[in-house]
């Protein structure tokens, strides 16, 4: 095997170099250069001072007196876990601030803390509330642990010169190398286990060893506790990220198991140089680190699969993953990023960073289209982002055609979400959780995540016979990946096509969606075409989950005069139905809706009878969990094969303040389907008269020719789409 | 009368002085000696530049070519209509741009599109889509034809001494003169109302007398049509405003209404200094513009009665304000509001204004607790407003204890708003419009405004038998006004309370609020005792519309499997039944919320069996014209006189992007009342067990002595209130 016999030879460069471990600290994210560096040239960072002086303020009220140092009591959320968590970061604060202030003080803070720990560490058992599968002992859960140890560790690193040997026995003897026992082989299920709480426990575990100078250590986090390299920290990279450094969970865990993974790799590198960790298959863990913006609109994660919405670009992971891959790359454009943070980490790397900024060196980050592969070796689906325009207001457009994404994964294949002008404005739920809020169900994901959120109607996807893909069997979901058909992305358009086999039994199911630039006045065009195949007879739901309030419609619908649940189960009993549109065979339905100052249509074609059914989220939700929202869904009752095809244009301005609106109108005006084995041109008029034709034939063979019959032309043309601009309506 | 005596004697003055008019242009917002400061000095001040150039580009795009000059059609916020409003403008833009550049082709600009409506004007007849009460001829309705001349005025006088005598000729003759005459004597029914449209009507028509030098138009704007002083400018200055400033309908309609005042007045100011016009009744002009800053908060007005609630400091008429207000007292706070509005009007006074803003000379805006009278003579009620704490995070309470404001009035007497962290907590619907979207109900006020936004339930106040008050009659309701029993504002504590007899037949309401400091850890706590006063029986409802997300209740209450509206008329209609909670007598209902990263408690005692009931807006909504919201409604099904005594806590902090939860319960545990004479003790304990009792008897005489047994304790106290901080649980 390829992988283990690169991994063996890494073992033995390890085995070579663990001898010669620099005899300095700080080693782990600083160096004593990088605090030479920082305390010679702190002045030139105004922003570094402000942060260095906030973190001060904070430590010294902290510490007017010795923190509580509690024993273990409360689940997440609750004091005792928030009172441990904190004093693992003070931990790594002072220690730091000692280093940089040179104020002793510091280093005592540090020092009683740590041996406050190491009197109360030996006499614990698990802890009172443990997780049944991953125990902690000073939290409820080891992954706490692992993350408590991270940060502790930083600060033992930057005080151990300071401290005397009897008081490193103490610490080291009554709480680093148990705390690493019990995170190692005290828990091999999670150690060994190809996971980011597993990245977690190899970074506290490696971490520790390099400062208190024990090679078992390092080797078990890099190579696994028996140490062959079926597990541990490289086998987690090769696995963990795909080619394209996406991770399978989605960008909210990604972001969350980056920090292990950048922060200990950042300790490999000035510990063993010679793994050139960050070149480790092809630079994934950069990837990785670019691939979190690249996943980010407004600063915020897409937040697909379970995800916390208010995570993003400026969460405390990221401030270590910018850092360190600014270090590495010298890449301007991070500065951007990074300015936005608002805020740094205390390291060299982050000094380096603050110090660019505040000279002016920043370049704007390049918000690309990017096609991100998912899967170990990219076969398994991707996330497709296309974007038009730049800066703040830039739309961009999220297909979800990735795998499963484990137990975190929602039942969405090619849902997709659309961003304008700064807002989400055909957006995911996310996760159903308020995360850290004891009064919510602890804190712990609700059950209505489950109920509602994972389920395919909470997202803007196909739901077949009210029933979520693979009857929402995450294992079932992990068997079937979605394909992708093309992925394109030029100055006139952004175009993405996937296919979906094997969520329902008897109906695949295909999406092309287009960015289409110079149809429209101040957007770029959507054009979304969903077509379900089947042999048999089934409902389609279409659900659109939108941001904004109603503003026309072309079919007045029929409201109910009470409101029901829209359905039993599958999340439909979340939803009240509050009106329903008729739709006959031939319509075109339309709707307008006003968000945050921008108008945005959506225009989609009825060929058969149907409904327009809007729906709002909040049934069967006694304990008021669940966020207020609405959807539009478009409902076929009876069809084998059938295409949705939609288009959504943004435009114009409702301006509050000066009074005035423009644009309130859709320019597209017209929107046809011609249809011929298969294929089809989608014609869009404007209210000026321009004629686009969009033909499609959703086969990727670049080689074969197509053609449709629109009115009196034959539209011709190869491979998988074509853009005609007849540039006036020709019949 | 001492009002016509002085009205007299300035009627004389100005016709002394109606000849000296200097012969100089510009003369109405600016003099010749501006426009050379700014010529001269502008580099001193770089965001006047930017304003500038931003003005320059916009208008150079406008002018590529000669703007469309259409024959009238649209109604409010269609093309023609929008239009035209843009040329008005476009027309003071250019003038100006002539003077403060010199380029000649501005002042060409200027002219065509003067001399484009000049050949028009003289051919239209009254407007196609008129309204009927104020007929247009350019706009639907004459009001906006009075904003059009308020502003080309502007910029013919801005050009007058580039035309030649022909070219002057033909736009006074054919546009302006027609034009202030339609104005004028065209439509005595809304040139002599004492309203906000009669005062731009006498702003535009005034204006145009200054600038051509006929004093017959001036005269007339000043005193009226018949020149009695009984209509126009001073007699509208004497009824419109409140002595503090206060305008009737209220902060929206006091914005909008204060551009043709404070415009018009600083070209009386030029023109006719002799009128002292800013001294005008106190200075009662300046005390407007102050006003509508202190009636604001994060920018943004209080939206009481019909309000659009994107409204705030940010408008250009505040722009014109502010600047006029510098100007006149070099009020260096002003720059601290001016420079949050972000950009300036082109005139010498925001030049002013901008340079000392670039020059650093801002200093903060005092938002402090401020009573402002209703009525001309301040004896109306009035509108309470109650600040703790500083800067944008600071906590706000409005009392709506004013007059019924005319037409644009709500239904909603001691109704009361409540903000903290720079959000609105306790809202305000303001109205159900989408001002200038045309799809909505052609951007009037929907159907929803009457029957849903100024209905009593649709506030925070007291609903009798699920009738609003004055049965809804706007002019019942100007015949009852509110009494304020108390105002007082210090360090510790900011208290108002008030008292409404008329709303209904056989119940009045005092309601009485308090923001009590050093209670809750970190935020003034508001204590609200509302009291019906009955001698019959009644259901009493208290609605209470909140921002946010439900977190955790003291009661579980019953959710509706389906959800029906909570009653037939008087807004109930629009809300659906969620949930109800029953309320055993003696308990306390508690409920926290989550907003925006923080923490809201609302705790309300429950003397009597009673409810708590769930409600969400949107019932009977077929053309989805209300905005999603949600309110608690507690509901005594039976009493005659009852007290609400309710406690909001402001607390604790929720962060998503750093993952932490502080403070997400409440620090007061227990709220208890006890009663005597109709004088209560409101007893609050503490987490940490601290107690503070406040002591109300409602009675404003600060000579009468009260008495309310508490447990073993007598508490004795004169006045309408006393706190009592016993510093720990007595008994």
């Amino acid at each position: 095997m390829k992988t283990m016999a690169k991994t063996a030879l890494l073992i033995g460069s390890v085995l070579l170099t663990a001898g010669c471990l620099a005899d300095e600290h700080p080693r782990l994210l600083m160096t004593p250069a990088d605090v030479r560096d920082i305390v010679e040239h702190v002045d030139e960072s105004p922003s570094f001072v402000r942060v260095l002086t906030e973190t001060q303020a904070t430590v010294d009220g902290y510490f007017a007196e010795l923190p509580d140092v509690p024993l273990p009591r409360d689940a997440g959320g609750g004091y005792t876990h928030e009172r441990h968590k904190r004093n693992g970061i003070s931990i790594m604060q002072t220690g730091t601030l000692f280093l940089l202030t040179g104020e002793e003080r510091y280093a005592e803070y540090a020092r009683d803390l740590l041996l406050a720990y190491s009197e109360m560490y030996p006499s614990l058992g698990e802890h009172p509330r443990k997780k049944e599968q991953t125990p902690g002992r000073l939290f409820w859960q080891s992954l706490n642990e692992a993350m408590w140890l991270v940060y502790a560790i930083q600060g033992y690193d930057a005080i151990y010169d300071y401290l005397d040997h009897e008081t490193r026995a103490a610490i080291e003897g009554d709480l680093l190398r148990p705390m690493a026992d019990f995170l190692s082989v005290g828990q091999p299920q999670t150690f060994d286990k190809i996971h980011n709480h597993g990245t977690w426990a190899v970074a506290a575990v490696g971490m520790t060893g390099y400062v208190i100078g024990d090679d078992s250590y390092v080797r078990k986090a890099l190579y696994g506790l028996n140490g062959d390299g079926e597990a541990g920290f490289l086998r987690q990279l090769d696995l963990l990220f795909s080619p394209d450094g996406y991770y399978n969970e989605g960008p909210y865990y990604q972001r969350f198991a980056l920090m292990p993974f950048v922060v200990f790799a950042r300790a490999v590198e000035l510990n063993n140089p010679e793994l050139e960790i960050f070149r480790h298959r092809d630079g994934v863990l950069l990837k990785a680190i670019y691939a979190c913006i690249d996943l980010s609109y407004a600063n915020l994660f897409f937040p697909i699969n379970d995800a916390i919405k208010d995570k993003g670009l400026a969460t405390v992971e990221l401030r270590y993953g910018l850092s360190i891959a600014y270090a590495l790359t010298g890449d301007r454009t991070l500065l951007d990023v990074a300015r936005e943070q608002g805020t740094f980490v205390l390291t060299g790397d982050a000094f380096s960073m603050a110090r660019a900024i505040d000279a002016g060196d920043v370049e704007p980050y390049p918000y690309n289209s990017i096609l991100f592969r998912d899967g170990t070796v990219g076969d398994r689906g991707a996330l497709a982002v296309l974007r038009h325009g730049e800066g703040h207001e830039h739309q961009a457009l999220v297909l979800k055609a990735t795998a499963q994404g484990l137990g975190h994964g929602h039942f969405d294949r090619l849902s997709f979400l659309y961003y304008d002008q700064g807002d989400e404005i055909v957006y995911d739920y996310g996760a159903a959780r308020f995360l850290n809020v004891e009064q919510k169900y602890g804190g712990h994901y609700l059950p209505e995540n489950t109920t509602w959120a994972k389920q395919t109607v909470a997202h803007n996807t196909l739901v077949v016979d009210e029933q979520s893909h693979f009857d929402g069997s995450a294992s079932e979901g992990e068997e079937h990946d979605p394909e992708i058909l093309i992925f394109e992305s030029n100055a006139d358009l952004q175009i993405v096509g996937a296919i979906m086999n094997g969520a329902y039994d008897d109906v695949s199911f295909r999406r092309t969606q287009v960015m289409l630039d110079g149809v429209a006045a101040d957007s770029a065009l959507v054009v979304d075409v969903l077509t379900a195949l089947s042999p048999n007879p089934h409902q389609y739901d279409l659900p659109l989950h939108f941001r904004g309030q109603i503003v026309a419609m072309s079919h007045q619908p029929e409201s109910n005069a009470r409101l029901e649940p829209l359905g039993e189960d599958n999340g439909y009993q979340h939803l009240w139905h509050r009106a329903t549109a008729d739709l006959d065979a031939g319509d075109s339905f339309g709707m307008t809706w006003l968000n945050d100052g921008r108008f945005y249509s959506y225009t989609t074609l009825a060929p058969v009878d149907s409904q327009a059914v809007f729906a709002e989220i909040g049934a069967n939700d006694p304990n008021f969990n669940l966020i207020q929202g609405q959807a539009l869904i478009l409902r076929v009752p009876e069809a084998d094969t059938y295409s949705f095809v939609s288009v959504l244009e943004s435009h114009g301005e409702y301006n509050g303040t000066d009074e005035y609106t423009v644009g309130n109108y859709p320019a597209v005006t017209t929107v046809e389907r011609y249809s011929e084995n298969g294929a089809d041109v989608i014609r869009l008029v404007t209210d000026s008269g321009e004629e686009t034709l969009l033909a499609m034939s959703y086969d990727p063979d670049a080689g074969t020719e197509h053609s449709v019959t629109v009115g009196t032309r034959e539209i011709i043309w190869s491979g998988y789409y074509r853009v005609i601009r007849t540039g006036g309506v020709a019949e």
